[in-house]
């Protein structure tokens, strides 16, 4: 737990008050006038004070030769110098009583034995101020519920209860566009960058104890604080479930992460093993790891392992069942009562087998029907979860309605697959995300959705009967 | 090879002059309806005769009552009734000398016997007058080069390279869709259903040589005539690139194909080596496979292995190397002639390793830069493919008129990776793709289709020197 004077500290970075960027430019090319843009642009509330010894304008703003001229001092302190000038201004920010700085060039630990050195003085200058600093080598940090973008990216992010902290600042990038464009929206995003002297088991502290965080996920391309960052984030992942996209996969990629971030990425292996012993979990691409952050942030978390699925097309059910026994998930048949309702609603002579998956074929276009049989399933007592899919249709349209009402009736979680395109479903993906259900374009996506809330299921039932036993001895 | 008169009768069923459709509705939600409009509103030039005992009108099209008043016999009928119906159905068109029919109902050989000799009979009407069948239980049929759609998914698919034949409808539109999002067309998709008369061999020969199709895709359950697929597939693999999405990993898996479309799916492993064995190309999923067919459609197979990759943030370049390397691909040293480029462009002390992947970092967020580090790499003799890494970015804009011009230059093939969304890469994608640069989204996908187009190089190497070997001797 951290402490209530570490919390204050972080809280500079995350909600400062007054931002000061130094090597402000108004060259719209240079990283100097984007760090003042994303501010802007993202509308933060709070002042912002651009440094640069030729003072002037950018977009509107006074521009102060330096830092000492601000005439307030910042909390916090974004640096657009040089890896070498970053050191000095460091010191000088520590000296005048900034609380928090982040350190956006590169040229460091990872340029081999010289750039340590110059990471160390860097490190030490803020540890003498008690300075909490993000980076060096770093895209910088994003709050949405403080309106606060310190990266030199300007964009205005959704608001939403994922958090992220990424060890690169383009996977980092890729992750939210992807989430955005999902439906989702972000809380913090948090680029590590060489981890001066905040590194992942701090953040994953502040992170769980953030009530607009719900789920945390992680780009990881390796940490030296390893045995303190699976500890905590051990202890982070019973409260909220942590996703965790991991490279270094090869010899190659080893080298690439050595001289990116100075990470040893370790064996890839390994680390899964052990990431997944701590009840973190392990996603192979980023487009996994929104799938399941969706699923997390929207679903509630089933009370069984029995996952049904509903289709009326059969190919589709297959390649998730596929998915599904992967993740040794379990598909279990379906109580004869609830073949005899689907019977029912279907007719006597179905010219399909009746069974989980259960493929309606045409007796499944229509909204009302499918949500007859979306019923039936969900009061299956072996049913705890149920995946419905559907396909985009000229002339049916999806059965929305029917599956929020199915939920609201039965109480038990559901992941929808549309078989559409992101801009074709995004109506009825707002209506069913709105009411808890996450919705995905591929069957695969939503058997990943499903398999992760089982093996949430599974987890929070271990850690429960743990507690029971401990209490009761 | 197809005989004459075998091309004849496959051109009945994809470029037919009269369709006729039976059991066509005027009730909206009736598939009898959506084969009527999808023919309507994919545009059909020929004749469109719905027929159905009321007779009437549907989407101002005059309905006959029976197939015989209709006046003329037409070329191809799609046939909307049950599985029952259907059998007499075809026996009549046979009569009548019909060339072709697409069966659309199930319940056949994938309801166990009873269905499997209802289905016996069915072939045996069609083979009995040498008529081709789509189906039984199938989505029906697209050529997209006759404005034909036999589905009952209205839909209009952009015109384009890739042919599909899929066994699930479900799955096969989720890879159109998929496609048409990532500005790609399709040529033809065939709906393989139960695979009555007309199996993967036959077709796959057909699609070798139809003049639209550049790369075909499949998606795969299984199929009885395996030995004979592998062979015609190999064949056609030499010429034209195919990708194959297979299914049936697990037991429950198995059940659910021979329960869909009445499949043995068979080892999957084992299916794999043998896919791969015979040239094809084996994918884990739609996603991959809309990628390596938009590589093989657009791109051209590289001249050598050795693939280079420029970025200017590290972490989506260490997310390909890693996808790169599980596919034994190789990331060379750059030549010490290239490194020295790469200063001029970035100055003499770059605050990043030099090195393949090249990371420009800030110096290559310049458009004109990026370009220059991308002629400095294509001129590399050890690079034959280039990977090229940018973000979106509010203030920048991508480098696509420098790439495109390199290329140009240098003749060597690039795959692109604009960390972006679809909606957001539009514009630029639509510049780089018509130029024969493949977009992508995210870096595992670029990743995948670099890898693909070296292994479709090594693959043509081999076949070449075999080729010469043999001349020789």
């Amino acid at each position: 737990m951290l402490s209530v004077e570490e919390l204050e500290r972080l809280r500079a970075l995350f909600q400062p008050e007054a931002v000061a960027v130094i090597g402000a430019s108004s060259t719209m090319d240079k990283l100097g006038y984007n760090l003042v843009d994303s501010l802007v642009y993202g509308g933060f509330p709070g002042r912002i004070l651009p440094i640069h010894p030729n003072g002037g304008e950018i977009l509107g703003l006074k521009v102060y030769p330096s830092l000492e001229d601000a005439g307030i001092v910042p909390d916090l302190v974004v640096i657009g110098l040089n890896q070498f000038a970053t050191v000095e201004m460091v010191e000088r920010c520590g000296r005048l009583g900034v609380k928090g700085v982040i350190c956006i060039a590169g040229g460091y630990r990872e340029m081999g034995q010289e750039g340590e050195e110059l990471e160390s003085r860097l490190v030490a200058a803020a540890n003498r101020y008690g300075m909490k600093m993000v980076g060096p080598n770093t895209l910088g940090l994003v709050n949405t519920y403080h309106d606060f973008n310190a990266t030199f990216y300007p964009f205005r992010l959704n608001r939403g209860n994922i958090s992220l902290i990424s060890q690169s600042g383009g996977v980092g990038l890729e992750i939210v566009l992807r989430a955005q464009d999902e439906g989702l929206g972000i809380s913090k995003w948090i680029g590590l960058g060489n981890a001066g002297n905040l590194g992942f088991a701090e953040l994953l502290q502040y992170l769980a104890q953030d009530d607009s965080t719900k789920v945390i996920a992680l780009f990881l391309e390796g940490t030296p604080e390893a045995r303190r960052f699976v500890e905590v984030a051990g202890q982070v992942a019973q409260r909220k479930p942590i996703v965790v996209l991991k490279v270094g996969d090869s010899q190659t990629t080893r080298y690439a992460a050595l001289t990116h971030t100075g990470s040893m990425t370790g064996s890839y292996q390994m680390w899964r093993d052990i990431l997944e012993q701590f009840g973190l979990v392990v996603v192979e691409s980023t487009q996994e790891l929104v799938a399941l952050c969706k699923a997390f942030v929207l679903a509630a978390t089933p009370k069984g392992a029995g996952v049904g699925i509903l289709t009326h097309t059969a190919g589709p059910s297959i390649l998730a069942l596929d998915e599904l026994a992967r993740r040794e998930c379990l598909v279990p048949p379906l109580a004869p009562a609830t073949l005899e309702k689907a019977r029912e609603v279907l007719g006597e002579n179905p010219p399909v087998v009746l069974k989980n998956p259960l493929d309606a074929a045409g007796g499944a276009y229509l909204p009302e029907r499918y949500g007859l049989l979306v019923r039936a399933i969900l009061e299956d007592p072996g049913v705890d979860l149920l995946i419905t899919i559907y396909c985009l249709h000229k002339n049916w349209h999806f059965p929305s309605a029917e599956i929020v009402e199915a939920k609201r009736l039965y109480g038990k979680p559901i992941v929808a697959c549309y078989i559409s395109t992101l801009g074709a479903v995004r109506e009825d993906r707002e209506q069913l995300q709105g009411a808890g259900i996450p919705v995905y374009t591929s069957p695969r996506e939503a058997a990943w959705a499903a398999a992760a809330l089982v093996q949430r299921f599974q987890q929070e039932n271990i850690l429960e009967r743990s507690h029971n036993a401990e209490q009761g001895s």
